[in-house]
């Protein structure tokens, strides 16, 4: 079980490394525990699958916590940006913890039917304006940690999704502004118990969106500059290996630009902040019979250039 | 106009004082800043609409905010009991800006529904489980600042709550344990805009409650031991000196313990997380015609033992 579980590991990896043109000086941001560390650091994963640089130890002055790094702009962007440019020893993939890349945020919006596609699969037409919900932060876990299914739920699905990471405060953010408040992208798998969004709690969808651990993000926070266009991603979601959802970026109902925009209308954002931008068809509820998640499953979400997270539901 | 204000603030701040028994050694920490100090501080209201003592002052090793008090639980407590049983300076309240005593805390719980007396207003029927959403904590704002009435809404409504502030970390708690998780409790002031909830974002609540400003909280944390019996407090909002609500927390259909109970199922509880129990009857939305809130209103959200906070519609 152990051994299916690690070659499965390492075969998405492999998958992973397949895509083609992965920019060597991409920043590819971290936040990562080590036995011979104290406390979470910040890093800079070397490409898609790599082992990390530790930030912390090129520059002590730094933050030991993504969103305070961000907090601090281009001072400490700047500083990444040298990193990248040197030679630093790096610590291999197997000597690190990958935490998510962003813990505690002030919010973790989220977007519901907001691929043409998803919306296609249930036969329901394309909304008009975003539809936000949320989770809370406590839900976020590492990009290989385990999702908990908990007894409560009998219905818990799959969702991957792109995430946008905010860099910079705002409100009433106009659309043509919007990424210059983006500090990057990110994977986010949107654990989902179905039962509760749609028979539970009022048919308020926070119940069933935030259980602990409902939240996988990662592996790293690639910035906005070393993505080529956020908005046409391969998007794939695979379960014990079989590809579930397969789908491009470019699908997309609102894009990162009008979410921001739209989203500001009613909250100020903070560095730091996530938005789950939603997901595209191939869900286990949608399958005939509806299918999903069990004890000992292994989800994987990937997005094309941004990397894969891989959590074992448990 | 201005004038006016003042008298009803006066007016509000002398009924807040003509409830009977205020313990003079009751607990009320709150956030404040002054002219003289940098940044938020720690301190000690004395007494329902008293001055403030200084904790940061008083014992330079105590944290700046009220997250990070709760955090180090008894610690940092019996430092506050031991301001509280010597004489030390009083800041006059004309002196101090009071902060919502918890800012930024990881949750902003939201319970609908659950006042008795608010179901039958409504003629619909007591829910047998309780009813969560959600506030972003960047909603939050302090208890006399200015409530912002957004654009985008033409229904904004008030509704006074109970707030349970979570003082330990936890997972699974059983109603039984649920009071040694609470710190202690404050007043909120729930405001909604009724379009936002009933006909906009596919009927998810979230955005019609969280625009910026729409979570005044304060005075105070009254913590547990100073407040009698949290089920058992008047609790009423008064818009524009004209009492508008008017009940009991008796009349919550599930209290604290329950609601700790309830919520710890789904995820893990952190100091500073606040629970807005749900508000009475005499919402402006059931009234024939329908009242909404107006530039230039001043909504007062008071109950017993805890305090009033004043909030003037701009």
């Amino acid at each position: 079980m152990l051994v299916s579980g690690r070659r499965r590991l390492l075969t998405a990896l492999l998958q992973a490394q397949k895509w083609p043109f992965q920019p060597s000086r991409d920043m590819r941001l971290v936040q990562f525990q080590a036995p011979h560390l104290v406390g979470p650091h910040l890093g800079l994963e070397t490409g898609n699958g790599g082992g990390v640089i530790n930030l912390n130890a090129f520059d002590p002055t730094l933050p030991k916590t993504m969103t305070q790094f961000l907090e601090q702009g281009e001072a400490t962007l700047s500083v990444a940006r040298r990193a990248l440019a040197v030679q630093l020893p790096v610590l291999p993939r197997s000597e690190v913890t990958f935490l998510a890349p962003v813990t505690r945020p002030d919010k973790v919006v989220c977007v519901g039917m907001n691929y043409v596609d998803h919306c296609k699969e249930q036969n329901v037409p394309v909304p008009k304006e975003p539809i936000i919900f949320s989770k809370f932060a406590s839900s976020i876990v590492g990009p290989y940690d385990e999702v908990v299914l908990p007894p409560q739920s009998q219905e818990v699905d799959w969702e991957v999704e792109l995430v946008v990471v905010i860099g910079k405060k705002g409100k009433h953010i106009k659309a043509t502004d919007a990424m210059a408040h983006v500090a990057g992208f990110t994977v986010a798998h949107d654990v989902s118990a179905r039962d509760w969004l749609t028979r539970r709690n009022g048919k308020q969808w926070l119940l069933g969106k935030t259980f602990d651990t409902f939240c996988p993000l990662g592996p790293a926070l690639v910035t906005k500059d070393s993505v080529a266009d956020p908005h046409n991603l391969k998007i794939c979601c695979r379960v014990n290996g079989e590809v579930v959802q397969s789908s491009n970026t470019n699908q997309m109902v609102f894009k990162t630009e009008d979410l921001i925009a739209w989203v500001s209308q009613f909250v100020t954002f903070y560095p730091g902040d996530v938005i789950l931008t939603g997901t595209p068809p191939g869900v286990g509820v949608f399958r005939k019979p509806p299918v999903f998640l069990k004890k000992g499953d292994e989800v994987q979400c990937e997005i094309e250039e941004l990397g894969v997270i891989i959590n074992k539901v448990v």
